[in-house]
């Protein structure tokens, strides 16, 4: 077997806990968490306490309260530390992962990849001309670009199954209120960012066409709104889209439902010559799951499939430190979802080329 | 009792004998139906014969067969026909809803109010120099701005029940092959005017938004398509839309799905501030219905009625040969319909005003 990499967790926050805490257990023998950092540290020693308690972990936690010892930087500076995840604030991201591969750490940051479009080009370039080149991996963790689910719509998709693709619809209306868990992240509560939810949540859902369809979106045209006051500055967009190959589509996305029932209409189907996908969410023993139907004809052919687009990002960041890329979480590839969010947030309706 | 208003059918298929022939059933003693004419002497016969055994009522049937006692001339020539419904090719329409007007006779016409906004307005400028002074009544059938189940929505919506409207999501996909007796219609299958069905069916939607909606759609952006060969010239319309109190929305038309099974996803909310409603067709003692449910928090209140736009748009109809008009139908409100789908099928991304 080969060494287990060695890896800290800069961040503490709910995703920290509840997504890469797990995934780090389920990649097993391949990785062991050396460090957890939180500019708090009582939120870094809680994380450390419930890494303790649910996976039975000691992990040494590391913050900005004042000890040198238990610094950002001293946790930078571990040899056994080769890798790191950053789940930060969007606005705070970059300069940890510049700060990372200075000290020469390989790193997988939370989407989106940057607040905005000169922002993420900024950073890419620093990565590409400073740390690439010394051999330093950098990748955006993007879970819907490697969730099996999605992964088997490309798959069917690609295939040709449902013949050559004509339209899409994915629609996908969210009610959020001040009781809920991410509002209530201080930096999600006022974001300093475009968009709001829309830039956070909606990447996943260009990422999610962008894996499946076969030809890339180069034209949107959309309205934005803020619905919701709380969700300011953005809550709302209904955007049109089009592909290089001529398919073109429905994009609909909001946080600002009045209500939790409005999201009985979600859905994501693409069409083709030959029958139709939809894709969407089920609970199955208690787990969210990806079920792709597959209709053709009066025919339907139903696959269910566990979510797990965290631990097979963290999977795939792994093989690449071990050599083996499937071009997953490419930073060029992500920036293309806050492209696509920065021009339907600007759009007013105008046609804009990705 | 007022007197019976005489009237004939101009056009004796598929909807004249299915819609038209129930509603003027429908409307008792209010009208009496004078006669029937088809291009076709066959088609007007058998108009004819149907009317005689479902209705049990004696229609003379006149046609372009030669015979000048049976001709469309001859037949607007009748001093107890007042009014004439127009149920022809949409390409015909316009010089018949001129030849009636000329004969003096009231015209209520089939949507769309035209094939093109030029059209249209070249048959509204005519009507409005040369017949409407004179006293005569030219209205167009577009049964959605009359639905009992949308007139329902519109009041809710009016009523503040769901709040401030945010925004909308119309999709409707729909299966047409070569058995569908829509697609057999010769002029339907070889449609000389833009759109095919996204004009001859398109347009009810728009009215269906236009009729709810309490501000006019002022901005659409829209990609159109072909994706069945036998639907040419377009089958598909993705657009979003905008009114003019700001008010954004999706709409979804297709005609071209390759499953009826894909219909499972067609839907019209309407999203505000305090609750959302859906409006849908559900079958009910064998009869379409209209429903709508209205969301508010986790409740939600149904309301079915009967669909019946046909029979309500005569009815209007007849009430406004009366001297009571509630403004249904007006040849440039339906013509914003039309305008919505040439906008549509041109704008390529761009963004029309209308």
């Amino acid at each position: 077997m080969s060494e287990r990499v060695g890896i800290a967790i800069l961040g503490a926050g709910i995703f920290a806990k509840e997504a890469h805490l797990p995934a780090i257990q389920a990649a097993g023998d391949k990785v062991v968490l050396r460090a957890v950092y939180s500019r708090s540290e009582g939120s870094a020693g809680t994380f450390a306490a419930f890494a303790q308690s649910t996976l039975n972990i000691d992990v040494p936690f590391y913050h900005d309260g004042g000890d040198p010892t238990k610094s950002l930087d001293s946790l930078l500076a571990r040899e056994d530390i080769a890798a790191v995840i950053v789940v930060l604030p969007i606005n705070t991201q970059p300069e940890i992962i510049v700060k990372a591969l200075k000290a020469g750490k390989h790193v997988l940051s939370e989407k989106p990849v940057a607040r905005d479009v000169a922002s993420a080009l900024k950073l890419i370039k620093t990565y590409e001309e400073e740390y690439k080149p010394k051999g330093l991996i950098w990748r955006v963790a993007e879970n819907f670009e490697v969730e099996p689910g999605y992964l088997f719509a490309k798959k069917v998709i690609a295939d040709g199954e449902i013949g050559k693709l004509q339209y899409f619809n994915l629609s996908l209306v969210a009610f959020v209120d001040e009781s809920s868990k991410w509002y209530q992240t201080p930096w999600r509560t006022k974001p300093e960012y475009q968009g709001g939810f829309l830039l956070d949540g909606g990447v996943h859902f260009t990422a999610l066409l962008r894996t499946i369809l076969p030809s890339p979106i180069t034209e949107v045209s959309a309205f934005a709104s803020l619905n919701k006051a709380i969700l300011a500055p953005h809550d709302t967009i209904n955007a049109i889209l089009r592909c290089a190959d001529g398919t073109h589509g429905i994009w609909e996305l909001s946080f600002g439902s009045p209500s939790s029932t409005r999201g009985a209409l979600n859905a994501t189907s693409i069409t083709g010559t030959e029958g139709w996908i939809q894709i969407g969410n089920t609970q199955k023993d208690g787990k969210t799951h990806i079920k792709v139907d597959v209709h053709k004809g009066d025919e339907t052919k139903t696959t269910v499939l566990p979510s797990c687009g965290v631990e097979k990002e963290l999977e795939h960041f792994l093989e690449l430190l071990g050599g083996r890329d499937e071009g997953f979480g490419e930073p060029r590839s992500v920036l293309k979802d806050v492209a696509f969010i920065e021009a339907a947030l600007n759009s007013e309706g105008n046609l804009i080329k990705l």
